[in-house]
């Protein structure tokens, strides 16, 4: 049987859900099933196909309740990602970073070679393409591929219009490759907090990639899937009628960072956080705090500290407090949380949060009903 | 046999450490070596012992090589750290955090009621010192405790000396408790960069420490063990005579922020890098700079970035670029590196940096000599 952690004899347990044995990463899955659910229902309002970002949750059960809803597949930042969604029977895989080194590719073919149903990869430069090919040719199997056009971030992708037509036409021709389509994703539009400015830029972006869209298909090339957006643009895209398929990812558990970037102060956010952590308050000896188990080595330290959600008086913050402890600042005159208390968090930044932790405790109200564990967490 | 990651077939080829499969976080096995060796002669020079912190590399291999270069044992900071470490068959293993809640008490209990070559844990509180000597009566087993003291920090510890001492009396009178010592760990003078200004607040936290430890023995406490002290300060808590031992982690790796806290310009750091990520190049596209396949998902963002140790052009520069990407930013008119090519980092905080991966790629010189894996990541 597969290790769940010092937990599992709680599931099925009523009220488990603050007996956990802390710090645990924790699904509410009421909340995660309706942000699953009113994602697959705006997509298929706007017509718009939806294949989400597995580095979200690297989890091929939530993968499964995705396309459950909708979903024709799931995108994966990394190979490994991939090789874990494809050997969980996820469909549509689509590897959204270039597989460039001797290595990658080499598992790329191995992963290409089983039976599946579907795996894409980008590619953003010609020396790729032939080496992708010339691997596809001798392992006597296509490979279906996009290329990556560089949107805003200019992370991966061709740079310029040229470049990308050229990619796309060398794909085309390529003898063992499938020309699928073009992604462009725009990293750095997700966390811009105004939605106006977020709205005005996303626009402008995808007019550019429109018309770019446009020249190809006025020459000839067949671009079946134009694949790009995030949770921060989700509803901005598809006005603008070029992308084929939204690669949201955050929209499932969102966090503190994206409830900000989401917000606009007047509508309310479209998706609940459904990502907490549970901590434990291990220390409460000082004056006007108290220590907690849960720090760097549990929460991502790329964006704001995690926030409240329940169990701290009100007032309490969170500061961090090393790599294996919080701080708890107490408000001017709130009771001192007990020794062992527990305490929830939203996470801050949620792919690498989850990237931190070995299994979800999924509870649905305050019982844990399963564990799930963070399968593709680690695999590059 | 354990699964060792896509890298295992490179096991012992000449030239290996080149053609990794990345990212891939590297040992080089003969400064590992060498900083073990040092750490352990400053150590019998200063007639100190050493209880080095597994929390820095999380592996029952490494803690090993340190036991054998003289160590009486391991420091953990969790109770799974413990966990591993114990089952590994590592001697005195000593968890530097106080457990309170019930399920870490009554995993505790467990891991104590195996057969081991000592475990122990601090106390902080009478009411956790109470629930431990319950729960050691219950198991029939006495319990090894240190009574932990707050040092500058204030993360966790007893925060006067009338607690302390109240604390080493209860722990002595418990019927289930030995009492073994104290901890009194200052992780805020670790990383303060002027090695004078260390040494200052060091020696007068020491003294304050002296004074309170000659009262207790002067009340007729036998106090066996005083542990603390780190990296930052190992060479100049031995001065005060107040430590048994020192609970050491970073010097086995070093890391951007210790490098840069141990020197203080005059002298060479005593400690040698021996902790990398290597990383490829997996985008060529854009000016001034190229992409590589190691972004925050594999170097610790709680510290300074990562600086480049070998591969890239002189004068490179690495900046975080989300995720799963590095942005090398190349001096101006440096060469390009290819696509594909590999470039090797050093990390930036090694503790948390370390808990990223499931795998050291443990090299001499060029070639990949074994993989180990982080036994202990992720375990609370």
């Amino acid at each position: 049987m597969t290790f769940l952690g010092p937990n599992a004899p709680l599931i099925g347990k009523p009220g488990s859900r603050a007996e956990l044995d802390t710090p645990a990463l924790l699904i509410d899955l009421d909340a995660m099933e309706r942000n699953i659910a009113a994602m697959a229902a705006h997509a298929r309002a706007v017509g718009v196909a939806l294949r989400p970002h597995a580095k979200t949750h690297k989890s091929a059960r939530i993968a499964e309740m995705q396309v459950a809803a909708g979903a024709l597949g799931i995108c994966c930042a990394t190979l490994g990602e991939a090789e874990v969604m494809a050997a969980g029977g996820i469909p549509g895989v689509h590897i959204t970073s270039p597989q460039v080194t001797p290595p990658k590719i080499a598992r790329l073919m191995a992963l290409n070679a089983k039976p599946h149903r579907g795996v894409s990869v980008v590619v953003d430069h010609p020396d790729n393409l032939l080496a992708l090919d010339h691997a596809a040719q001798e392992a006597r199997k296509p490979l279906d591929v996009l290329v990556d056009f560089s949107a805003g971030h200019a992370r991966t992708g061709a740079a310029t219009e040229e470049d990308l037509a050229a990619l796309v036409r060398a794909a085309v021709k390529a003898e063992a490759l499938n020309f699928r389509g073009i992604q462009s994703y725009s990293g750095n539009l997700q966390h811009i907090p105004i939605r106006a400015e977020r709205r005005a830029k996303a626009l402008a972006q995808l007019e550019r990639l429109g018309g770019m869209l446009a020249r190809l298909r006025d020459a000839g090339m067949d671009v079946p899937i134009v694949t790009g957006a995030g949770t921060g643009t989700f509803d901005l895209d598809p006005e603008a009628r070029v992308f084929t398929e939204l690669q949201v990812g955050s929209y499932v558990f969102m966090d503190v960072d994206y409830l900000r970037a989401i917000k606009d102060g007047r509508n309310a956010p479209p998706f609940e956080t459904a990502l907490f952590v549970a901590t434990s308050i291990v220390s409460v000896n000082a004056p006007g705090y108290v220590t907690t188990d849960a720090g760097l080595k549990c929460f991502a330290t790329d964006g704001p500290a995690p926030e409240i959600a329940a169990g701290a008086p009100l007032g309490s913050r969170y500061e961090f407090f090393g790599d294996e402890h919080g701080k708890l600042i107490l408000a001017g005159g709130a009771p001192r949380p007990a020794l062992g208390a527990c305490i929830e968090c939203v996470t801050p930044h949620c792919d690498p949060t989850v990237n931190l932790h070995d299994f979800y405790h999924v509870v649905r109200g305050d019982t844990l009903l399963d564990i799930w564990p963070v399968d593709a967490r680690g695999k590059r």
